[in-house]
């Protein structure tokens, strides 16, 4: 446990500079939550009181459309940080489903709490800053795919960006990803 | 033009406090900058020094696929910040462009003058944070958009978001933005 909270130390550190005043300020409000492979982390029409911060683990968000297809928005993996970010600012009910590809453990944050630690230690206010800009970039870049791309194509962006996803992610979830059938992903060159 | 920087203050303070003190720090790191219609902002290519907050005027932030065809990302008007953030925060070259589909007129903001203002003034750290969450989850919303829904369903979401926009802009580049031909757009029940 004490190890987790290392790597969250090292994790904000990447980014910004934190004194050791500023971090015992910061980690009580970090608690701990684990779940099992498919249990849900977020279920539509939930109200979202927590963001995430992965540390260890594999998640997905995703969408069901009217006829109950599944529209895979994001993967989340280790180091990463992950809610139905409209809810959780917006205080409104979640429009998206979270839930685990593999036993996942995770450093819940509230919002009460992201907002008295951003107030209170400037820089933990920058580094969710430049997260926050960092995630941005990576949407847009998803949605020029979206528009630009092909399926192929996209399949070997997400290969190129992340490697090892490949290897973790059942097919069928890799082809919910990029919105094509599991059978047209496998005419692919993989 | 300091009715412009009162619109720029007020458009901050709708966020967070800003002491008088710090109002006159940040103001001078805002350049007032024009644009006549069909001019560009970004384009492909080009390093981007500077994000921009519109004080008057519409753009188009778009890319250009290998066959030619126009992709929108983005319509950005008054009280938007616009730029090619992955360019800007990443220092890479531009991967798409933005041009004015009116006359528009720019507070130009350059990342050294950001990054000093929001170290130095914890509020506008705290604001640049609000507004990328905002950002992050518009983007979540246009993927989630073009995963789910009919380019008829993404029309009316958008006439809900912003009616005044679909008066201002013209009807071929709302099909760009929703991804159908001119000719499908007009098949749509307006």
């Amino acid at each position: 446990m004490n190890d987790n909270y290392q790597l969250l130390r090292r994790h904000f550190e990447e980014l910004v500079e934190l004194t050791d005043e500023e971090w015992d300020f910061i980690r009580p409000h970090f608690k701990d939550k684990k779940l099992k492979k498919r249990q849900f982390l977020i279920q539509t029409g939930q109200q979202v009181e927590h963001e995430y911060w992965i540390i260890k683990g594999l998640l997905k968000s995703y969408a069901i459309d009217e006829k109950g297809n599944e529209h895979i928005l994001q993967f989340a993996l280790e180091q990463y940080w992950v809610s139905d970010y409209n809810a959780f600012q917006n205080q409104q009910p979640a429009s998206i489903y979270v839930d685990c590809i593999e036993d996942s453990e995770f450093f819940a944050l509230s919002l009460e709490s992201r907002e008295i630690i951003c107030k209170e230690v400037p820089a933990i206010a920058n580094f969710f800053r430049l997260k926050s800009n960092n995630g941005f970039v990576s949407l847009q870049k998803r949605i020029l795919s979206l528009l630009t791309q092909t399926a192929e194509e996209r399949y070997h962006a997400l290969e190129e960006k992340l490697p090892h996803l490949i290897q973790r992610v059942p097919k069928k979830l890799i082809a919910a990803y990029l919105g094509v059938s599991r059978e047209t992903l496998s005419r692919f060159k993989l």
